[in-house]
This record gives C-alpha cells, sequence and structure tokens, in this order.
C-alpha cells in the first residue's frame, strides 16, 4: 500500500465519493469532470458551477511527478532531485451567505531521497459565525482526529490557527478546523495510521459539509448579507493568493492554472476601509475571525455533525 | 533637492495637482483624503469611490523610514540598516469596459549605505485592446521619455513588458508601458535628469488618463463586455496578489493593508475555464495581451495624447 500509485488510485476513488455525496445534497448540481495531463502528470478536476446551493466548487484530484526545484527546496526545506505528489483539494463557495466556504485537501508527497510524508486538513470560513456550528465543527474534528491520535486534534487545530491568518488584516482566515503537513511514520504513528486518517477525513468531509448545507441553505439573507459575503470572499482570494502554500507549489510547478484557481469564489468585492456596522453581524464575526479560540469548549455539548 | 524629504514634498504637491486634474474630468467623483500614520512612517491616500467614470481610484502618497529586513534584503538584493523611501502610487478603475485600467507610481528610496535609486512607469490595462489606443498611449510615454533620455523608452517599454506579465496565464497584465527601477545618476543621467523624468510622469499621467476618459466613458456597452470586465479585473487581482513588488514590500514593511489594497478592484470575477467567444472582442484582446509588440510602429503616426 506504500506505493504512491496505490495511494493516488484510492485518492481518486475518494474524488469520486465525495462529488457523488456533494451532488445529492445539492440537488440540481452537478460536477462537470475534466482531466488534464502535462508534463508533470496529470489530474481530474471536478467542478461544479451554479447548482442550488453550490455556486461555485471543486474536488479537484492531481498525481504529478517533477524536477524538485531551488523555490520547491526553499518552500519545503528538502534537498531532492525529483518529487511525486498525489492528492484531492476541494474548496465550495455557496450562494447563500449563511452557509460556510469548506476546504479539505489530503496529499501524500514522496521525494527521491526517500523521505515522504501526508499533509491536508479541513478549515471552515463562514461569512457569518454562528458559535454554535462552529463548536460543532471543531466537535466532529476532534471526534474523527480522536480516533487516531489523541494529539492529532490539540496539535492540527493549533496549526490550522496559525496557518489560515491574514496577517496584513490581523485576522484569520475563517473559524479554522485542523492543518498537518509533513505527518511521516514514527513511534507515534506508522503509515498506516497515517494514511487511514487522511482516507477518514476525506470520507467525512463531505458529510459535514451536507449538514451546513441542509441547515441554512433556505435562510433568507438581504442586500447586507450578500455584500458582506462578496467582501469575505474578497479576503479569501487575499489569502490563496498571497499566503496559499498549495496555490505557490502549483504555480511553481507548472500545474493547471485553471484546475489551481478554481478555488477562487466566483465574484469578490474589495470597498477602501469597509468597516461593519457597529453590533451587528459583521463586527461579531470579526471579533471571532481570531486565533486560539477553544472552539470545542465553546458551548456545552456541541453536537457533532457526522 | 537630493534631500529626500524635499522629493517627498513636491511628490505631494503632485499628488494633489492629479487629484484635482481626474476630478475636473471626472465631473462628479471627490477624492477622499485619509492621513495614515504608523511606526514606519506616514502617508496620504486619496481615493475617489462611484464617480461619474472612476468606480474606484486612488493616489497615494507615502513618506517611511524602517528596518531593512532580511526579506528586503531578498527582494532588492542589497544590504543595508535602514531604508527611507518615498512616492506617490496610482491606480484607477472606470466603470466603462471601454476605458482602461490606468496604474502609475513614481518613488524614491536611500538606504543608510548612501545607495539610493529612482524607480516607477506608466502602463496600461484595457478590458478590451484598442490598437490605435495601445498606439496612442505609447507614443505619448515616448515623447515624455525622448525629452530625457532616448534610451529611457526602449529600455523602460522592454522592463513593462517583462515586469508585467503573468506566467501562469501567459499573458501580459495588459499593453504595457514603462518600467524602470534602480535607476541611479550615472555618467549617463544626472541626479536632476531622473528626478525630473519622474516628476514629468507624474504630471503627464492625469493628463493622459482624462483622453481616455473623455473619448470613452459614455460608450456604449452590453453585459457581455461588462462580464470580460470582470474577469479581467479578477487577472488584475492575480498580478497585484502574486507578483506586484510594490504590494510585496507594502505587507512586508508592515505599511498601510487599506491603502495598498485600494489598489484592487472593487470587484473581480473567476469562472472556471472561460474561453471568449471565437473572433469577438475577448480573443482579439488575449490575442494583443502578449509581449514585445512594438506599440509606436503599431500604427503610421499613432497621435500623442498629451
Amino acid at each position: 500500500m506504500r506505493n504512491i500509485e496505490n495511494i493516488a488510485r484510492l485518492y481518486s476513488e475518494l474524488q469520486q465519493k465525495i462529488c457523488q455525496i456533494l451532488e445529492i445534497t445539492d440537488g440540481r448540481g452537478v460536477f462537470g469532470k475534466k482531466a488534464w495531463r502535462k508534463e508533470i502528470g496529470g489530474g481530474v478536476a471536478c467542478v461544479m458551477e451554479n447548482g442550488a446551493i453550490i455556486e461555485k466548487g471543486a474536488v479537484n484530484f492531481s498525481f504529478v511527478k517533477g524536477k524538485f526545484t531551488d523555490k520547491m527546496e526553499g518552500l519545503l526545506n528538502e534537498k531532492a532531485g525529483e518529487y511525486s505528489a498525489t492528492g484531492i483539494s476541494s474548496i465550495l463557495h455557496p450562494f447563500n451567505p449563511w452557509v460556510p466556504i469548506i476546504h479539505m485537501n489530503v496529499r501524500y508527497f514522496a521525494l527521491d531521497n526517500g523521505i515522504s510524508w501526508f499533509g491536508g486538513g479541513i478549515d471552515l470560513t463562514p461569512h457569518i459565525v454562528d458559535t454554535a456550528e462552529a463548536a460543532s465543527f471543531h466537535q466532529s474534528l476532534k471526534k474523527i482526529c480522536d480516533g487516531f491520535n489523541p494529539r492529532f486534534y490539540p496539535d492540527f487545530k493549533k496549526r490550522a490557527d496559525d496557518y489560515y491568518f491574514l496577517p496584513h488584516r490581523n485576522e484569520t482566515r475563517g473559524i479554522g478546523g485542523i492543518f498537518f503537513d509533513r505527518l511521516k511514520p514514527d513511534g507515534q504513528n506508522n503509515f498506516e495510521t497515517l494514511f487511514g486518517f487522511t482516507v477518514a477525513l476525506a470520507r467525512a468531509y463531505p458529510e459535514i459539509y451536507s449538514q451546513f448545507m441542509k441547515k441554512n441553505s433556505s435562510k433568507p439573507f438581504s442586500e447586507q448579507e450578500k455584500k458582506w459575503q462578496n467582501l469575505r470572499r474578497g479576503r479569501y482570494v487575499e489569502f490563496n493568493l498571497i499566503h496559499d502554500r498549495g496555490t505557490k507549489f502549483g504555480l511553481e510547478s507548472n500545474g493547471n492554472t485553471e484546475s489551481i484557481f478554481v478555488s477562487l469564489p466566483p465574484n469578490a468585492t474589495w470597498e477602501y476601509n469597509f468597516q461593519p456596522a457597529p453590533g451587528g453581524f459583521g463586527e461579531d464575526t470579526i471579533r471571532l475571525l481570531k486565533k486560539n479560540i477553544d472552539w470545542v469548549r465553546f458551548h456545552k455539548r456541541a453536537k457533532t455533525l457526522y
């Protein structure tokens, strides 16, 4: 199973499973499949546009090999001649501002010097933060993590807070989740545990998001919430183009531009010096876009979503 | 005059002059002035939103001093303890897709090791390229450049082609213009020539743009051109957040985020794998977003705009 071809095969099957579940919940949208192949390898971009609930969403799979460039050495702090990598990456942008944006990624990365690791995570970016939903989301991730290693949730929750952060805005991207990288087999976790953990996340992902779709996609909203959603989408663009390592790596590896940028929202706005109305949902949301909020304990008895 | 305080004073006056001319041409919009001050220094952001012609535009002035960080050493390839910098930076986003986006920047940068230089340029990003207008624009820049040094236009035109380029799209940002950096006094150009050149550019800038505003702001457009404009604005966001050195330097120097990001368009869209209609203005535009087009000779007798 440690063969990257086998991992890629299972990730590719999981991609299809994720699309099926999301299509059923959406009820109208269909993921169009587009295979691509370039010198570095290939992949399949599954993209839904204008579903009933999902305005723009992608579930991408790729399996690539290539020269490990100087810039990659800098980004990853490793030395090697060639790398190979496979993974699933997904971002979903809903129409309704009350439904959050979600992101999931699992990946396996192998260098020709024998070093390899898993990375990934799931994180949530509500346009408007609902603390009970945030607590349920984190409780659900904790439950999955705890099935593999009790250190995973606290460690990876902290890493998500640190990673999904916009220093120039002094804001987290959303309410975080879990993020891990360079997770190598060691005395604590064997290869099967780590691989199994990434599979569990990919399986839980569409189930968790389906709960948010069902709960909030019919909630009424006004122009005010819609405008706020577009401004928050602007922040999402800022994070993805300035900070996101997956985007940087994708562009540096001469990957498929349209597949990389399908993570961008269908639209976004920027208004100079916008200040949300005092005491409103915008101000409340900004106050909750902070690191180190203990979401699991934020509400007693937060329900898991999965 | 070589004192940076004196240069900053004149740049600050030029900022006001630029705003005045643009307000007169716009006929309705007013630049709101917002002074900011942080540890590194200060500046004045002049921002117009929802003018008659300019949907969102900024003319920023700043004068900052700070520690020359390791990252700046990497970006600029110089070693120093402290830097000081002053400049004007402007980007204008019009409502009408037939009016181009324009960008101008002039700056003076001084290190405490005695090294200092000028940088800047003017470049045009038409949503829909009109070859006669592109030729006139380049002819106008050539005329200004030739008044200082006959090497300026050919050298700086090439640098703009190389700099305003999105490798992941294999497209130039627009039809280019001129771009220069690290322009130091030497046997060819003394300090006064270089400073005078930046002043000439800042003076010409609102006059040149006023010609585009007058000529095209009443031109009718359909939903098709508007959608295309929003997609091109998406490309502008990609360039500014991924490549633009001014944005990188601004964020790294802990500058004023709202002033830096006021360069972003009021809105932008991303559509997966969008293909312009065959034979239409979109396809024509993409074909002209290439390096090394000799715009000055593209049309015989292109009229200068200034």
